[in-house]
Formats: structure tokens, sequence, C-alpha cells
């Protein structure tokens, strides 16, 4: 092979503690010093969101010295995913883009607001541009709700799904909770759930109302924050003793059938 | 609430390197500091394996110095899960024992040998255990080489499935195949399994056997240590270009239909 040199694309973990107001650790307390090192050095990135990414990478600097100033690093955006069906999906030739760095040889950075990118959160789309572009793809370790929320569940972590958002409609979403007990007791496999923060009551309150009181549901919300909450119990030890949920803080919510 | 001031139970990652013979990087650069600081002064460990905890906790006080001597801490087993249908599922006993120390007020970690405990590892039924007992559960943000399998397959992350093992029978594997692949299809939901190193190129042949030819295939190896790999290819593409996969790394196997 001859092919000229490429850049890297670099999967770069954020914090958890995104719009929290209160409990936030030093950046080294979560992420690995040999990833802040390399966030330090990236010139490019692709971003959920370019404001957070400044607010990250002044974080960063606090630790490593970055190798440009703040006003040098190129920050672009991630095409925003298509809403109401006006706005179409980002094209081969927006990938393309993004990752026009990397074919001059410059590594690329992957971030979103929190946690790893593309799990849970854009960026899947350009991940998989690069590997059709034949770029190497990294991805660096850091703090993923979903597997701290998992791990913290104690239920069962051989077999798992994240299944997203649920219906937010009340018959569908009913039914949507019903056929995931169903499958989790076919399979005997935990399913995990997110839900926009000021919903998570309303969503306690569904799971509670239309899961068998056996199941084992569990609740994790402030992870890696100094007040972080992980509580799992039968649905009818909740009914029995309830939990308010925070209204501003992004939970994560594991069920599994007994 | 005038109970007693209880420990808590913390789930320590460990590095992703258990096995491999190069490439190893030293412990801050895949583990927060504030995780480090944690382990070095946990009086108490249940782990996956006593002998690996051991070095863990060696490279740990190499960072930061351990609060007591290796000697004087307290390091048990898991129960090893049953096998052959002889032994019998560990007993709300045995869970009681190893928790034993937190009811004293003292702090206890668990740890697998690699990666997050209780993800793709045993350690869940203690984390229940300690959940009915009433004791905290802290999650550390580690590395999880799902997750980072996961997010540098660029397949889909908003909905995604960890399966486990495959069955090690032909027909049997061909089956379970054919139907995570019409899974994957119908709900949009990647697929992820692991199998033991030794059959890593055995797994690759099946997939590549039974699966449609525009289905993505995803393979990451090494993940976290230098000569980490991750390849995303149709099926038809991994047909053309075979790569050999590592019969003594771990692999982690996605796929999702097109």
């Amino acid at each position: 092979m001859s092919a000229a040199p490429r850049g890297s694309l670099y999967l770069v973990p954020n914090t958890l503690d995104f719009g929290a107001k209160s409990g936030i650790a030093p950046l080294q307390q979560v992420l690995p010093l040999g990833v802040i090192e390399i966030a330090a050095r990236l010139p490019h990135w692709v971003a959920e969101n370019a404001k957070t990414t400044r607010a990250f990478l002044k974080r960063v600097d606090g630790v490593v010295a970055l190798a440009q100033t703040l006003q040098a690093i190129d920050i672009r955006e991630l095409p925003r995913p298509p809403k109401g069906g006006t706005a179409t999906s980002p094209s081969a030739a927006d990938w393309s883009a993004l990752l026009a760095p990397a074919l001059r040889n410059e590594d690329i950075g992957l971030i979103s607001e929190a946690g790893l990118p593309a799990v849970a959160d854009p960026g899947a789309g350009l991940v998989d541009a690069a590997h059709r572009a034949g770029l190497r793809v990294i991805a660096l370790p850091g703090p993923s709700s979903l597997l701290l929320a998992l791990a913290a569940s104690g239920l069962n972590g051989q077999s798992f799904a994240f299944v997203g958002y649920l219906p937010v409609d009340a018959g569908a979403r009913a039914a949507r909770i019903r056929e995931l007990e169903a499958l989790s007791r076919r399979e005997r496999q935990t399913q995990l759930m997110i839900e926009t923060p000021y919903r998570n009551e309303a969503l306690l309150a569904a799971l509670l109302s239309h899961l068998g009181g056996t199941t084992r549901l569990s609740v994790s919300c402030g992870l890696t924050l100094d007040n972080a909450f992980s509580r799992t119990d039968s649905v009818a030890g909740w009914k029995a003793a309830p939990t308010t949920l925070p209204a501003d803080l992004p939970v994560v919510f594991s069920l599994l059938a007994a």
C-alpha cells in the first residue's frame, strides 16, 4: 500500500455532569489522564454542540495545556437529525466534509454533550463514514451512564438491551412497557431506557402502573456526581416506598422480569 | 432514621489489558485518577480473581500509595457460577458474608478481571444483595469493551443489545445468527456478542456464512491497547477482503441488518 498517511477519528468521552448544578467533580476524577492528553492535542473536532465542546476544552486546558489556542481549534457541529420529515438525513458529502482533515493526515475528535459519543447520542453516522473512508477509528475510555447504571443495578449484565425512549402517548407507552417486560422474561434480558428529565416522574409512574409486582426495577441518576444515586427494588417495593426523581437530571431506568 | 452508618459497595473498573502480551498502557492512561484514589483506600475487595486483583492493586500503588499493605487488604473471591448442575447458586447467606464489612461501616470494592464488574462478568448477584441490604452502590467510571466497541462500530447506538455467547453447536449457532439478524432488522437494533478468544475465527466464519451480504458487521479487538483495531464493513466486504482475528485477545462482534 502506498496510500497517503491518514489522520484518525478519536471518539472522546465527555463527563456526565452536563446540566448538573452541584456535585460536579474535577475532570481528572472521571476521565483518564491519557484521554485528557489526547483531547489537549486534537486540532479538529466534530461535536454535538460547539459551545459545550469549548467548555470541555477549557477544563482540559486546566489539566493539560492545549496544543493551540481555543480560538485556533476547529470545532464543527454534527448535522442535526431530521425532524418532522422536512429536513433530509445527512448525505455522504456532509460526512466527507467533516472528515476532510483526516485526508490531510490530521486527527479529528468526535464528542457529545455527555458520555461516549455515538452511544445513545448522535455521531454514529460519522463513525460509519470514517470506516467507509478507510480511516482508523479509536474509541477512548470514559464514563457511560448506561453501563454504569447497568452495573449499579445488579440486574442481569450477561444479556441486556438499551431501547432508548418510550412512546409519549399513554396507551402506546403502556403497551411498550408490557412488551419490554415480556421480552425481558422470555430472554432473561435486562431492558434499559431513558427519558427527558422533566418526564422522569411520569415514566416511573407508568412503569409502576404497568409492570408486575415481582419485576425488578432500577433507577440511577447523577452518576459520577457527588450525589449519585442508584436504587433497585421490586415494583411492589417501589410502590410501598416511593422515591422522588429529579426533574432536571438524566435518569437511566432498567427492568428485569422475575 | 437512626440506623448505624454503613459502608458503600464501590464497583471498580479494571483495565482491558487482561491477557495482553504487548501494547499495555500505564494505569493512568485508561483509568481516571479519582478511581485510582478510591481503589487505593478500600480495605475490602470482592473479586472475580484474587490474584489479578493483587496485580491491579500493585499498579494502583504505583500511582497512589495504598492506604495499607497489600498483605493487610482483605480480598475474597466471588462464588463460582454453578457448572453442570452439580453446584448450587450462591445463597443469600453467601452474599451476606461477603457484604459483612459494610455493616461495620467499612467500604468494599467489587472488581472483575477486565472492564466494569457485573457487566458481561460475574458480580451482579452481589450488587443485587447490596441493594436488598440497603447499602449504597457506587459505580465508578472506566473502560467497557462492549460500549467502546459499539461506539467504534458506527452501528446504531440508539438501540442495541448484548447477547453474550452464541451456541457452540454449528446448527444451533447458525439458527441463532439468523434469529439475531432478523431481530436486528425488525427493531433496527445493533446486536453485540463475544466469544472465547480461540474461537474468534470460527465465530467470524459462521457470521460470514449465515448473515446476508448487506448486513453490516463490526469487529473490535485490543481496545485501549496500542494496537487496538476496529473494522466495520458489509458482510460482502468482509468476504471480499478478510481480516484474520487474534486467537488470544477478546473480540467484540456487532451486527446491524441493513
